[in-house]
């Protein structure tokens, strides 16, 4: 931390800013510009509160030094975090593609799905069972019972399954039934939840808030991490900005930026990303460019009979189509994907 | 909802959306304009999902024409809502105090503090015992003796009590001791924990997530009056912006026309609003003069040894010089605050 | 400014950057910390590029210290910047009203509303003859036509006058009729037409950038004043954010940031700030709250026939009971607001 | 244009609606819902004010049909336009490379980097002689010596040149020298610039502003389309969010959007889109996977010692091992990226 004293701060308040700094178990080193004293704080001021510092007399604002996440950071842990789940490995060379719909509906929708986006190149199967709404009113999700659905296609088709759970005291009864626990962008500081998946024995896909920084993200990660899960995947699904002819912004940037501030795998979900099913090939094509391990689609059988997010879900064929378009991409960036 | 087709639509296409909607229950109404179709859809359209509709051939986009909210709204219930909390009321004329620390760190600063926040004219008590932080490294509250310390409070200065409920497990033992169950901003969309509120014998004070839509605010009201609790308090608490000088962005803009839009009591945050103590005071008497109907503010009376958000705590004798210029704004918008 | 060193940057890399602050006319100061090396760059640092450091090897990142604005600050210019503009103050206690359509529309339309908004209670009159539009089919304003008009009204009102400058070149002409050039948002930074009001003989309203940080404004200032010109207000218009209920995110929090980081005069636009004309009363009344030193208010006589901006007009009886409520307003902020 | 009326609106304030309508040229069309009438206007409703009709008693608001651009849209102009500029031709298969240093800063500087960009595969050489800076104290460009120098190199290389223009005096000169004019981002919405490259004999490559949506984007474009210059080519590079580890946010959305609510070339700008040089390749890799005509990127044989930008800068080397990797994301598209 350094300490940024006003352009007029007396000799005294300085002095008594120093003396805090070392009263609070660090060292404080001062350096006289010509218009501001600056004082940095050496140490591990990982637990000092700002405020502690900034509501002293004569202290204009504190500057933060070292980023405030530890477990989920390259400095930290500076090889790439690669595990397997059921057979597929995140993080490393391979790409992994995790498709299917948003939501399960039936037992047929659902097998479907599953059997035509294994065949056309996903890893993963993807399906919600408790869907988070903005609507009271709105579809809910099967509960339960899609769970067991999920897992009836995971054993018909060898993929292994993510799927999002809510709230802690769900935790035992997903991690039953998934593979992958995902916690959903409205969750991603949902700290119960975070405590509670941290203590899981599951690997968890972290969406990134809609509205939340990228620092924020690694936190939420460090939440998980420091609870005991080493398996957390960072998942890029855009961001809320202030234009209105995309649900969201896709952070592309994010994409490489996450690669160099952690060691945690990255996948991108191009359809929330974008919100619309026309703009979801591209975006998925420029996420793999960027450099993401893999991606989260929505692939829907019938998209205009889906009970959620169908504008943003691709018919099985463009998805097929699009895998092929991507093995190529995977080559400009040295990585491969398997069918 | 209106549905617009493309420019070059066909005669059959425009048929086939007015066929899908008819099916669906509800009128199809055309007007063929000069370079549209646009199709009106007439009946309670708000259980069409507009994916059914726009992923049809030759659809542009659906715009919706019914708000989603209904009992949040002041179409539904056109009188302002106003209720007792344990001798105060909200919602009238009154402008409600509500003030105290950020966090309960013990008996003795939560007493303190109580009792020169109601000399200085506040009307609940305000403190976390629950504590959402970004890091896992942060001091996460009291817990249940933090509660134990607020109803003592409580019966010493006869202040009601609010304090945030952070997971739905919590909500009996939070209902035991609190008066006002407060929701944090980060957990406006844990529809689990709205679902729980919803259903408590206790007025909820509803924080507006720091990422959400004046819409989505209401859309989460109406998740706690859809379960049957009618005493929802919203809570404008600052926004995030691109803007870096301050914490968040004070919406004042939402004061106005959530009481348009909504019959709720409608409070404000100027701490988290701003993030700066000494942006507290000016932003407090705007949100009064905008029209609040009270003021959530976060009073230390040590902020420096704070142990959390002690740069936006005031301390208590600005808290009480606040209070005596906003009786005189109360008057400019024929309101009262009472001793 | 400093310097943060990379965690693993070695003594060699350290000892480059300190040579190099050296070469550049300033001194190294370093304070080696348990996880990081920082280094302080003591003197005038605004001349150095960041990236003349954070190119180096080892270099993490750069902190700026010094704010970048000099002479548009309080530290240069402690005391408030008070100036009289055709009989009226801005920036002392007084608090100036500035009133007027949106654009001259004709002779009538203007004079009728001039005498409207100064019975009412308006100092300065407002109204645009150039106007910036975001599409090339809508009316672009009356122009030079119009700028006589304004005059005319000025003439028979003693109202000093406040209107657009959209370019270099027109600032002789406007300066020729106009008491006040007012640069809009959209032109914040433009600085061809900065440097040129900067060596004009007229005060400058320069209006906030929607999307403009306050860092930004200071800046633009600071081109305006650095070209001899120190007659500038400075205008909070509302900022883009992804609300969409409202046109704009009136930024209330700026007015005291402003007045606190700043000399110059702080006026306020609810009328942008929100976009509709059943907002801009309580905006209005809050900006007043929150210290801002004037307002900007359009009025037009019937709005639903305004050539522009009619939805966010005010009647201007409706203005005139905005004027009668902010007299008690002024009050409690210790200001006045003269008929 | 519909417009949808209060829920208690009456049957006099409908038809005084719809009376309005047709005053104003147009047709009316009611659609009388369960809870809202609303009115289809039908005819070229853009000369409407949607004031005119939202300031009318028991209106709620309007809603557009009409996309307000239309020169620059598809629907009016359904194939890609392609257009030539000295011997190259952008819109077309073949992506379009244009790279070279933020500033002209001398002679030697320019012609060096513009060797080795065209060795390494640039088709267009970019450099600015005049350049907008947010300080007043920062380095303004070489203005017309920098001209010089840039035809000078094109002279040499036979890259065509594209630089910017900041007001409409400086048009002329700048055409002059110039192959392609730019206009920078904070000038996107500078209307008099607009109108004057709008009668240039030059293409324009058109910035998106940091603030401004993909509408307005297009409504910039229209702007100079209905002036009579029809080559315009638009670029995405980066938007402003609450994002701060990042200089902006690359909205790679808008590269498939742009291609398909338009006709007119798109190019990504992936230096300011993310403001590091790391992160500039697979940024750039991004914008070609995701559909875009052509990148422009600052390159600088020395980014420590660049008089701006450094920091965002690749070094021609690096820039070389970019172009290799799109040749093959280039197949992917089915475009293609020549020598």
């Amino acid at each position: 931390m350094i300490v940024i004293m006003r352009h007029n701060a007396s000799t005294a308040e300085v002095a008594n800013v120093a003396a805090r700094i070392e009263q609070l178990g660090c060292q404080a080193h001062l350096s006289e510009g010509s218009e501001r004293t600056i004082i940095g704080v050496i140490g591990n001021d990982r637990a000092i509160d700002k405020a502690h510092i900034e509501m002293m007399s004569g202290v204009e604002r504190t500057v933060p030094v070292l980023r405030p996440f530890k477990l989920a950071s390259r400095d930290f842990h500076p090889m790439d975090s690669v595990f397997p789940i059921n057979g597929i490995s995140i993080g490393g060379k391979e790409i992994v593609m995790m498709a299917g719909p948003c939501a399960v509906e039936s037992r047929e929708q659902l097998l479907e799905t599953a059997e035509l986006v294994k065949a056309a190149g996903s890893h993963v199967l993807r399906g919600g069972a408790f869907k988070p709404r903005t609507s009271p009113y709105s579809f809910q999700g099967m509960g339960e019972a899609g769970l067991r659905i999920l897992a009836e296609a995971r054993q018909k088709t060898g993929m292994p399954v993510v799927t999002e759970v809510m709230s802690p005291e769900q935790v035992p009864l997903v991690t039953t039934y998934a593979d992958i626990l995902q916690i959903g962008a409205r969750n991603m500081q949902n700290y119960a939840l975070l405590h509670a998946v941290g203590e899981a024995q599951r690997p968890v896909l972290l969406k990134r808030g809609l509205m939340s920084t990228i620092e924020e993200l690694l936190m939420s990660a460090e939440y998980i991490l420091s609870h005991g899960n080493q398996r957390v995947i960072l998942c890029e699904r855009g961001i809320r900005t202030f234009e209105t002819y995309t649900r969201n912004t896709l952070d592309i940037n994010a994409v490489p930026l996450l690669k160099q501030l952690s060691h945690l795998p990255v996948v991108v979900d191009p359809s929330h990303g974008t919100g619309h099913w026309n703009l979801v090939a591209p975006a998925a094509r420029a996420a793999i460019a960027a450099g993401a391990d893999g991606l989260i689609i929505e692939v829907h059988p019938r998209p205009e009979e889906a009970m959620s997010d169908g504008e943003q879900s691709l018919r099985p064929d463009r998805f097929a189509e699009l895998v092929e378009t991507l093995r190529i991409i995977a080559v400009a960036v040295d990585r491969t994907l398997e069918p």
